[in-house]
C-alpha cells in the first residue's frame, strides 16, 4: 500500500533533498532509512520539491509504497487501521533525527505522485533587517543589516504574479528549459525586524525564490527600481538579475493537491 | 567612563550567565572576553539577571567600566562621540560568537548597576504544544505534546498578580530567603501550537518562572485545578509544586529602569 505524509524540516545540516554534490547526509536518505527501519524493509521516498542544500520545509509531501506482510507475520501489516498510523508516526519520528518531524502520516491511491500531482506550492523566504544578527535567526533567516525598503519590495513583488516567464530566474546553468510559471501569490510583509516574502506558484524553476528574493533586496536597498522586476521578466537573461539569496532563509511551506 | 548596552543570546551552548558547574564557557566570560579584546584591556561585565544554564535572553542589560586612554593612545579612548560607539558595537559583535549578540550600546551613569537598578523585568516561557516536535523550536521551546488547555492555565496564572510570597516557586537549595516578589503580569497566550507565559515583576525568586511553568503545565494537563495554584501561595512549601519546566523555553525578553 502507499503511504503518504508531510514533514518539517531544518535543513542545515543537509545536502538537500537529494544529492548535489559536497558532503554530508542528504533528507531523501535519512528519512528513507528511518522508514525502512520502521517498516522492515528496503523504502524509497519520493518528495513534491527537491529543496536545495540548507533549505528548509515546515510542509514538504512525501509518498512511499509498503509491501503488506502476509498475514502469518503479523508485525509490519498493521499499517491499515486509523491506531497503527499513529503509531507509525511516532515510532518513525522516534527514529528521525530531532531536526526532522514527519506531521502526520495517511493512506494514499496507489498512483499518488507527490511532485507530479501538485497543484499549487508555497514558499516563505525570511529576512532579518536589523543592524545587528539575531542569535535566534541565525539558521532561519538571512541577514541584512542595511535597511529595506519593504514597500518598494512590496510593488516589485506584486509585478510577479499571473503567468510569468521566468527565465531571468532561472538556475544559471545554461540548460533550456520551460521557464513560464502561474504565480498566484508574491507578497512582502514586515513584523518588526522580519520581512517575510511569500510566493505560491503552480511550480517553481531551480533556484527560483532565491533569485527573486536576491533581486528584491537589490530593489529595498535603493539599488534598482521597482519597475526592474518587469525589465527582467521582459529581458528573459538570468545574467541580468541579481546574485540569488543565500539558503537559510527559504522554507518550503505547504503543497496543494486536487 | 561606564557604558550599557543590551544583549541577545541564545543560552543553549553556555553555563548560564555566570559559572554554575558543569563544564563549558559562561556568558558573562565570554561576553568580558570580547568587549576586554576591544577596548584593550581587562573589563569586568555586570548584568541585570543571572540567567541559568540554557536559558536565552533577548534584552539582557549589561554595564561595565572602560578606562579612558589618555590622549597619546587615541585608539582605545573614541568612546565619547556617536558614531564612535556605533564603530564600537560593530567590533563588538564581530568579535562575539554569533549566538550573542549586542543590539545597543550606551553612554551610562558611573553608578549605573543592571541588577540593582532594575524596577521591572519581563520573561517569557514558550511551550510547543503539539503532537510531533517542531525542528525549529528544538532550542527555544518546551515540547508538550500532550494537549494543553490554556484557559485553565491562564485563569491559574492570573492569581499571580499582585505582590505575593512565591515560598513555593524558589529554587530548592533549602536557603531561607526573602520570597515576595510584585508581580505586574501573568498571562497565557496561544498561537497555534506555541504557548508562550508572559510574566513581569520588580524581581524573581532563583528557578520562579521555571517552576511557575512546570506547576502551570500541570494545571493544563488536568492533573490538578487552576485553584491549586492560590493553595501552594498558601502553603510557602517548595516540596509541594511540580518539578521546573526544563531551561529552553525561558527568555528574559527586557528590564525596565527608571
Amino acid at each position: 500500500m502507499r503511504l503518504r505524509g508531510t514533514l518539517a524540516y531544518d535543513g542545515t545540516g543537509y545536502r538537500g533533498w537529494q544529492a548535489q554534490g559536497g558532503t554530508g547526509p542528504t533528507l531523501q536518505e535519512t528519512v528513507e532509512r528511518a522508514v525502512s527501519i520502521v517498516f522492515r524493509q528496503p523504502i524509497r521516498v519520493a518528495a513534491a520539491g527537491r529543496t536545495d542544500t540548507g533549505v528548509h520545509a515546515r510542509g514538504q509531501v512525501i509518498a512511499f509504497d509498503v509491501v503488506q506482510a502476509e498475514a502469518e507475520s503479523a508485525e509490519p501489516a498493521r499499517v491499515a487501521p486509523h491506531g497503527a498510523l499513529g503509531r507509525l508516526l511516532r515510532s518513525i519520528n522516534a527514529v528521525l533525527p530531532s531536526d526532522i518531524a514527519l506531521l502526520d502520516l495517511a493512506a494514499a491511491a496507489a498512483d499518488f505522485d507527490p511532485r507530479r500531482a501538485a497543484l499549487l506550492r508555497c514558499y516563505q523566504y525570511r529576512i532579518w533587517n536589523a543592524r545587528t544578527r539575531s542569535p535566534f535567526e541565525l539558521r532561519t533567516a538571512w541577514h541584512v543589516p542595511e535597511p529595506l525598503d519593504d514597500r518598494d519590495m512590496g510593488a516589485a513583488a506584486a509585478a510577479l504574479v499571473g503567468e510569468r516567464d521566468f527565465a531571468s530566474f532561472q538556475g544559471a546553468d545554461h540548460v533550456p528549459r520551460a521557464s513560464v510559471r502561474r504565480v498566484a501569490r508574491s507578497e512582502i510583509e514586515r513584523a518588526g525586524a522580519l520581512i517575510s516574502y511569500w510566493i505560491e506558484a503552480n511550480a517553481f524553476a531551480r533556484h527560483m525564490v532565491r533569485n527573486i528574493v536576491g533581486q528584491l533586496v537589490e530593489i529595498g536597498l535603493g539599488r534598482a527600481a521597482p519597475q526592474r522586476i518587469a525589465e527582467l521578466l521582459a529581458l528573459r537573461d538570468r545574467r541580468a538579475a541579481a546574485p540569488p539569496a543565500p539558503p537559510e532563509g527559504l522554507f518550503l511551506e505547504w503543497v496543494r493537491y486536487p
